[in-house]
């Protein structure tokens, strides 16, 4: 049975949140999936209880540290053994769970994925994506959105393959167009970087290369899996962050502009690393987190790092 | 008298949308600017009797040629030497003309920018801005967004004080706040550019540097001058003039996002160059004709270019 590992103190909004994030994955799932609940025992059992969470359905992990969202990642999880984030990928390098999710501090989430468990054999850079609303109701994929600030071609060119197996099995997306963002649409446009990544991305065999995007396109239903170093990135996913919060303020009811509450995507996978790893918002609310856990079990179900694994094999 | 140049043949919608531009900004401004309107005088010359624009304010030079909007900006500049836009750059390059707008092919305006009036003493690297809409309904200026894909870290400070200069005389903001783009807030945070760039645009003595922004703040009031390199800078600013066509297919009547129509704000100057030179969208219409007149009134006007070439030469 597969075991879920879940930091329950990481998010500004934790413990309750996942609390009731669970309630909501079991009560749509009853039958799935074991979980294994990482955090500080007295306050996470009362609140299990309130919500009927079945005892069945749970094992609980007493972690009596927390690291703090403003913590330095490193020397924290260094110092803070005894922490829900170190706890959960002690479990996750040693097998005793599946797959680890957190919303709690990203860097430590980041240090601990890349040092815990480590890239899989060929990866030289595993990578971070977000999910970009289209207009037509899908999902794009924009990679990478902040883990790796400087890339080679060679990078761009392992995100879209990363990104690629993600988009087929976990957003069943046969075939997943994959694009180089841009600043032109034609071939020999960019900057040095796009420039060299582009014949590259054409060459590999792996992949649906369609060619360049521009920024206009990525929430047109152009690309399935969008691939840019992790600055333009990182820059482009708070710009469309903000573009929520401000349609919020605005008090816009609009279906599609609703969708770029990121939050209700719940978190995203580290691409690239042996064993499934999930990066909540800080902000996540229940439905994030059941929809972390549903990401969580399909990554494990779908056994994406060993199609991951046999794709950079093969190369 | 201040003499603009204006090419009445580019854009999607000249000459009409010039002329009606030209219309209102006389109507807003009865005694000012002679206009030196370049372009085919058979088609112009109806049309600006149809909309009535008296004939002491302006003179008329006939160019018979057009630069397409998708031919190659080089080429075309070399081979059409009596199309509108090479007309314009003579003009200015002989001092026959103060300023140069044009909405037609961007490519051919930056070459002839670059290359018919070259860069002020000291400016490496010229560059492009465009205006981000604020929600408290003032504008900030984000530059580079496309003329420099590969920026050193000197680039980006002198981004910072062309925009800072610009800022100041055009906009009329006193000691505008300058920040630079980045992934984090914290100094030491970004990508090698920008690691490298923080220091010195800290040690700048002629901004004022307010550190580090993220994508989240580029449309709250943080900054007046925002600095990237043009690659992330030139996909942001698709991707916002995106958000915009989709507040419009979508049908949202919101005062701010309004304001994400990119077109109102006329067009961007080139900062950097030894005169005024100001490129508008190809979708120009009246409003930005009528807004690009006055910025290059305006930039004539405050001796903008003299302003940079003194700060450059102090440097």
């Amino acid at each position: 049975m597969t075991r879920i590992g879940l930091d329950m103190m990481g998010g500004d909004y934790a413990p309750l949140e996942a609390v009731k994030g669970i309630e909501s994955f079991l009560s749509d799932n009853p039958t799935d999936a074991h979980l294994v609940l990482i955090g500080n025992e007295p306050e996470i059992t009362p609140l299990l209880a309130s919500y009927k969470i079945p005892v069945s359905s749970y094992s609980l992990v007493h972690a009596p540290e927390i690291i703090g969202m403003h913590e330095h990642p490193t020397k924290a999880l260094k110092e803070k053994q005894q922490s829900s984030i170190a706890i959960g990928f002690q479990l996750l390098a040693t097998g005793k769970i599946d797959a680890f999710i957190s919303a709690g501090n990203t860097g430590a989430m980041m240090v601990g994925a890349l040092f815990s468990i480590k890239a899989i054999e060929g990866v030289l850079r595993p990578t971070i994506g977000a999910y970009m609303p289209k207009e037509n109701g899908e999902l794009g994929l924009l990679l990478d959105v902040g883990l790796n600030a400087d890339c080679k071609p060679e990078n761009l060119n392992q995100f879209a393959l990363l990104g690629s197996l993600y988009a087929q099995h976990i957003l069943r997306i046969d075939n997943p167009r994959v694009a180089l963002v841009n600043l032109g649409e034609e071939e020999g446009k960019g900057n040095l970087l796009t420039q060299a990544a582009f014949p590259i991305l054409k060459e590999n065999t792996k992949i649906n290369f369609i060619g360049n995007i521009e920024g206009r396109d990525i929430l047109l239903d152009k690309a399935d899996v969008m691939v840019c170093e992790g600055f333009t990135g990182n820059v482009l996913l708070k710009f469309a962050e903000s573009i929520y919060d401000m349609s919020l303020r605005r008090k816009i009811n609009d279906e599609h502009f609703a969708r770029f509450n990121f939050e209700i995507y719940g978190g995203v996978p580290v691409l690239g690393v042996a064993k499934p790893v999930i990066i909540g918002h800080g902000i996540s609310h229940a439905s994030a987190f059941k929809n972390m856990i549903a990401i969580a079990r399909r990554m494990v179900d779908t056994h994406l790092t060993d199609e991951i694994e046999k794709s950079f094999a093969q190369s």
